[in-house]
């Protein structure tokens, strides 16, 4: 497993994101690193996370999924280039579309595991499938269409 | 526009959602009222709801939308069935699936506004779809699959 996580390399104006930015006190601050050709990120709920008690509200699981996939998106962008995570010029990617099937309730007392396949790579576009897991049983899947921020954003 | 939101009507078991738990202190505590044929749930971000400074992180719509879905099915079915809101035997849907597409970013210091339009409603399923507005453009667009919980869950 790599140790830097692709959120760690973001530029800090693009580094507030309630999901993911490091930056924001607040938020969930998720972390994407790459397992050889899977993208990984561990997630331990709050106890305030509930849909009903003891299981993990929806909500949650589309904003992880939602901020894994951008974040194995530039993961895959640097990649494709041969290049460093987080070397110039940075890459970071939006949600173009969020897709979730919610297959069974998801524990909250258990660490969520989200693993991403790189289903698609085009210049500008990223096509992630992503499961996310407890206790090894999947409780969703999730499919993320990410595109790439231009540079003068 | 009716007085009682959807989600006041809930039992308090089922009342503890992070979304729209009316007994969840930390969460959104969204409320989903019908105007008409359409459902309506208008939510104000907090700053830090943040995706870039001054947006909206595509997590929270994707909560809002979920949570105003399964909130919008439990309307459909009182009104399927010809019943008041929150009369017994109580409904109470949960989310098999959730689809958003983000169409623009949307801004984080405006109420955000979710009309939902029941797309199919079936004896166990509603199909809603969803568009989230704010300053009078629709910035995502969101469809959700939604199953009714049995009564002996």
């Amino acid at each position: 497993m790599e140790t830097i996580a692709v959120q760690d390399t973001y530029n800090d104006a693009e580094s507030h994101c309630y999901g993911c930015g490091r930056l924001n006190p607040h938020g969930l601050q998720i972390k994407t690193y790459w397992e050889g050709d899977q993208t990984v990120c561990r997630y331990k709920p709050q106890p305030y996370h509930t849909a009903v008690p003891g299981y993990v509200y929806g909500g949650l699981i589309a904003s992880l999924i939602d901020c894994h996939g951008t974040g194995s998106a530039a993961a895959a962008g640097y990649r494709q280039e041969g290049r460093e995570l987080g070397s110039e010029p940075k890459l970071r990617y939006v949600t173009a579309s969020l897709h979730v099937d919610y297959l069974r309730p998801t524990p909250i007392d258990a660490t969520l595991e989200l693993r991403g396949d790189i289903e698609e790579i085009g210049e500008k576009k990223v096509i992630i499938a992503i499961t996310l897991s407890a206790e090894g049983k999947a409780c969703a899947k999730g499919r993320v269409v990410a595109v790439k921020v231009p540079e003068n954003w």
